[in-house]
């Protein structure tokens, strides 16, 4: 049975840096929860309920009233289960493999953006994203939400970017720096291994980066929009590196 | 000078019943206010912050303390400047062009996935949507700020659906139908003139379309995700449309 001060320290966790300092997170509604749940991710408390508990089977969780569950997440539509689960500790980025593609986030600031590239990513099959260490923090609720789930499976490095883009290209990776004046994606032979990295959605990617003078890549654009989201350039672009390698 | 009345009469523009009623809608932010006097669309009043009036150089903005400004509008992070615009009249559905792609929207209930998907639309130069007559309305203002500004340019139509997509393919046009059991988009030879059509997140596409047995078409998985947004999709379906159709 929790007590105030146990439903306070979860309400605490809204915040990035009492999550940071505790190593855990939240993990919201059924769906998500269900998919926590088959990960096998450490599960440090569990609230819902009475109804979603018995819905959703869960034996160990703490039952609370509705209003005490609304209080306890963030979801805006209201919380019918919360779940307190352990943060991995960050282990160290290891090499590409031969034919891995990688997608490296630089400063992008809105977590429904990054948990959106984390499904993209989960879909398509790579298993691995960077950050810069100035992008939003990946254990934001709303970025585990916008995930559904890819948060549990494709592994997310906070790094020196310029650093590890700069060691893995002398390594034998390809770098491709997504740009709105890069080379058509069409134009282009995609090779692997690759990192593909996307700038923010206002200002491109950093100096650093930039610098590096990867290839510049871009989804053609037909029409007039100013710009592409990162996550709807992380989509497209993902779908010719796919296409490239699947059809001969 | 504004009443009191005036301002009250805005706020209620934030409700979808009223917008149909008085054919008007809001655009808000200093960026869409800039795209909506660049799309030359009819602006009935205006509404600035001395600092946002000066910026943009509006010279017949009403000039409205901030505090006021953040009640008139919807955005979460502070409005600094308000329009108040004219809807379009609806017009007929005209008969595809031999080359065109139109992308349907069967069933999308959330402001910010047709909004996205209208830039998307922008972006690979789609002059026209379709949605059915339960899809969201595109003018909520969560969609005009998520399609910024495409919401000028690329046209929407209410329709039923499964009525005009029959008549377009008796016409000769191609209906695709995205399905995550579809067949890969890059297995298929994509014709035009094509209706995209693409579901909503949960339930796919509409009994009454799916009953008109169109070609299926998917984002090949290669991962884990049990699914992609609609947003997605159409990025990565655009994608492939438009390589087809530009690389010989």
């Amino acid at each position: 049975m929790s007590t105030k001060a146990d439903l306070k320290f979860v309400r605490s966790l809204h915040q990035k840096k009492v999550r940071e300092a505790e190593g855990l997170f939240l993990v919201q509604g059924p769906k998500l929860v269900g998919e926590l749940l088959a990960s096998g991710w450490p599960v440090r408390s569990l609230y819902a309920t009475a109804d979603m508990a018995a819905q959703l089977r869960l034996n160990d969780a703490e039952v609370l009233p509705a209003h005490e569950l609304d209080r306890l997440g963030t979801l805006e539509n209201g919380n019918s289960v919360v779940a307190v689960v352990e943060r991995p500790s960050p282990s160290s980025f290891a090499p590409l493999g031969t034919d891995e593609l990688v997608l490296a986030l630089d400063g992008v600031a809105d977590p429904g953006n990054l948990g959106t590239v984390l499904r993209i990513a989960d879909w398509f099959g790579i298993a691995r994203v960077l950050c810069d260490r100035a992008s939003v923090e990946v254990f934001n609720p709303k970025c585990v939400q916008a995930s559904m789930g890819a948060v549990f499976r494709v592994a997310v490095h906070y790094v020196d970017l310029a650093g590890v883009l700069e060691r893995e290209r002398a390594a034998g990776a390809t770098l491709y720096i997504a740009s709105m004046e890069g080379r058509s994606a069409f134009d282009l032979q995609l090779r692997r291994p690759a990192i593909l990295v996307l700038g923010s959605e206002s200002h491109g990617v950093s100096a650093p980066v930039r610098a590096l003078r990867g290839e510049t890549i871009s989804v053609p654009r037909v029409g007039a929009a100013e710009s592409l989201n990162v996550a709807m350039a992380a989509s497209a672009l993902c779908m010719e590196f796919t296409r490239q390698r699947t059809t001969p």
